[in-house]
């Protein structure tokens, strides 16, 4: 799949020999689109321009060969902004408050220091206020599955994690920091975790393969007493229960009453079925390259064989394609091509397709849609993007909020329930059954709905001063500065 | 030693039983010193008053009775400023660029980056220019040495470590980020320092306990790419020979004519031993409390045994006091009483004494001084504070900047001459043999030296712009933003 980029041509023009308007004919004509031109230095007979340019990746070298055909001009340099936006790095650390003096210095570093030190030797709790620690994650990958890139290592990860620490502060004012280890050992890659723990609260795993994703994750929840959350499996598993929910209103099913067939049991796979199955879902069946998961097959993957004993009930045999008749929902996170024209035709009445392979969906959008009454991608050039990026955030800072011990189904539950609710019972239809990432109370939303479930179910450590009795002044949580004030 | 403190001390009083003047009366009279008032509220015949006072540490219990002894004064609440500096952490991090919209969030995250990582996947170095590697320091402690505090541990030691990443931040633009680990185990501190070092452009380790140190940044120097650097050793060790350079021309001595000993062969101890003997210094005797190492004993600790056989060329025998006959320089690292009045008088003339330990000299200035010729301590309420700020942030700003793969002991003497000369040479005198930590020229000399030092021995990766062809335009250089533009 071709993405549109943004480039930025450094153009050197003779001027006894060129037209600046011939350049610009030449960008149109191979299919670029010119947004921007600054004039750089200009002499008698030279001149030097930056334009920008937008295009498909595809038509990058067309549109470049059609300006060096141009006599009198000179490409100096191209610059992709993509690279541009990526160049020494995304995130930086900012001191809270500037140390201005002596007096400054002696409080937040020695001799003052040491009080507070000495104060979280002997109380330990007391690093959730003073330090950094409260408002934390650690954004955790090994680079084995980094996008659809797959393997790539620590350094390659190292942009997605970046990316992701701006959203988590963007959205969430969560401070995130990117660790990208080099080893792919799942001993080692616990061990680790365990041992950066002190100066974080929560933990988000991203982009480790499965398997070992599980057992990593099930280790860390086990052994820490902060959150731990694998994004892939969980923010894609929430946000897809969320289009869900809206989905089966706009056709009048009901959950429990729905046969779904979920295909690739991978991270999110597997996370989405554990999520079905607690929302109460009718009938659920996994598949994967192997078959329909059933407990009549035995599994290398524990997780696997988990699944089979608590889903498939009627056994079904075989692949997408054996298993799609009547079926109600599919729900794809595997890989192009997974999902023909056919397998859709076989599906029940209003059928509900989500397509969420990325780049490529399972079936091409526009093939499917004359067959399927709700159809969603994870891609956003089409209606109902299923982006993880609709859950992490609030995910975050409500089990900050209330320090949460651990992230249970309940409170993913209760955040997919949230992202299906900001969008009004009146206002859903079969194009607008997701949030736009970019709606601002997605965020507040989830967080309430996550701390309130993680109180019903005794894992909160606090309750944020926002909602005790029916308070809600969200804004003064999410600061929290000034909670416990008289230290 | 009681050091000084601001405190908030909210008032209520009854206007009808009370006056303010009487509070200002009550706190001065009990020794503290009234900076500020606040009204927060006021009522018929109730005020609530913010009232910000300066005062000994000591003093705090005095000053708050004298104020509840008042009627009609309530104390609502104390907040110690130290306290409130701290609250909610000393660091967060910031995106550089803000996401506005979906062609943002294209770019920097999903699809966008994927790119990126491509490109890092297929040529690693990238990573320096393409994330925030390039301009990371991770700052690792295990918390077993915090300040004069001991093995704390890694809660405890967080806020120091968030104080470091603000000093990296504000005097050398770096992005420091404290990673405190819950294990004491040298061989997992390796193994995970080296696990998350991806994402890093080098490693400050701080305040782990001796010898374990040694060790661990031997390995870590040795198996990493990276540089790697124990600050409590070498920054110590880097500044204190800067002052010895100074004070050595204060006496008019040669650093090769000089007999010194060196008190408290701990982290600090040891490197200042192995500068001095880079340095050329004429005989250096290094004392423990087993005494003055000498090759006649065997250790267990191999650092120790590497010293004896390069110090002490008489075999001098005994304690601090043993040795001093004659000595031209006190160097300590050690603990309060450690120096006694008689040793300083065995001392040869124009004695120079650094008694350097933390909070309490191993000699109380005032008694020292009658005896001396330049005095110095880390303290900041006597001239001439040994004081390791003035060393990490050039030392990592031009180890980062030439991407040098370890920082060795001619790049240490190249930063300790740097300090030195930061003071001309016709200021030089016994009170003013260091610079302050706020002379701002002092980041950037140290940095040209350090990165000189690098070329010089080849352990560097790259020239930055500002000093190559002797063109030295530094800012150029600190933000490098721009730098390999033409991705």
């Amino acid at each position: 799949m071709s993405t549109y980029t943004s480039v930025i041509i450094r153009i050197e023009m003779d001027s006894r020999r060129a037209a600046f308007a011939d350049v610009s004919a030449a960008i149109s004509r191979s299919g670029g689109d010119m947004i921007a031109i600054d004039l750089i230095r200009s002499h008698q007979t030279m001149t030097v321009r930056d334009v920008t340019v937008n295009m498909m990746d595809s038509k990058c070298d067309e549109v470049l060969d059609s300006i060096r055909s141009i006599e009198g001009i000179t490409i100096v340099n191209v610059s992709d902004c993509t690279f541009l936006a990526h160049l020494g790095g995304k995130i930086e650390i900012q001191a809270k408050r500037p140390i201005r003096n002596r007096e400054d210095l002696s409080r937040v570093y020695t001799p003052g220091v040491a009080k507070i030190s000495r104060t979280i030797h002997e109380q330990q709790h007391k690093a959730y206020s003073l330090t950094l620690k409260r408002n934390s994650v650690a954004v955790v990958s090994d680079g084995t599955a980094v996008l659809g890139l797959g393997d790539i290592g620590p350094w390659a990860a190292l942009p997605v994690m970046e990316g992701k620490a701006m959203l988590f502060k963007q959205l969430a004012n969560i401070d995130a920091y990117p660790l990208c280890l080099d080893t792919k050992d799942p001993d080692e890659i616990v061990r680790i975790v365990k041992a950066v723990s002190p100066g974080f609260g929560g933990i988000n795993l991203e982009d480790i393969s499965s398997p070992r994703c599980f057992e990593i994750e099930r280790r860390l929840t086990e052994e820490l007493d902060i959150p731990v959350f694998h994004d892939d499996q969980h923010g894609t598993a929430v946000v897809a229960i969320a289009g869900l929910i809206n989905a089966l209103k706009v056709v009048g099913k009901r959950m429990d009453d729905v046969r779904i067939v979920v295909a690739g049991i991978g991270a999110a796979g597997v996370s989405i079925c554990k999520m079905l199955i607690a929302a109460g879902a009718g009938e659920v069946i996994a598949v994967d390259r192997e078959g329909a998961l059933s407990s009549q097959h035995e599994y290398d993957n524990p997780m696997w064989s988990w699944l089979a004993s608590r889903t498939n009930p009627s056994q079904l045999q075989g692949s997408v394609s054996d298993v799609m008749n009547g079926v109600d929902v599919f729900i794809g996170v595997s890989g192009p091509g997974a999902l023909s024209v056919e397998d859709v035709r076989k599906m029940a009445d209003n059928a509900i397709v989500f397509a969420m392979a990325n780049p490529e969906p399972e079936i091409d959008p526009e093939v499917a849609e004359p067959y399927v009454k709700v159809l969603a991608t994870g891609r956003s050039d089409y209606p109902n993007q299923i982006n993880n990026v609709l859950c992490f955030p609030g995910m975050f800072r409500g089990a900050l909020d209330c320090r949460a011990k651990l992230i249970n189904e309940e409170m993913k539950l209760a955040a997919a329930s949230a992202i299906a609710g900001v969008i009004p019972e009146e206002e859903v239809n079969e194009h607008y059954i997701i949030p736009s990432i970019f709606n601002e109370v997605v965020v507040e939303r989830v967080r309430q709905a996550v701390v309130e479930a993680a109180i019903q179910t005794g894992v909160h450590n606090r309750i944020p001063r926002d909602l005790q009795d029916g308070m809600r002044t969200a804004e003064l949580a999410v600061s929290g500065a000034f909670e416990g004030k008289g230290v």
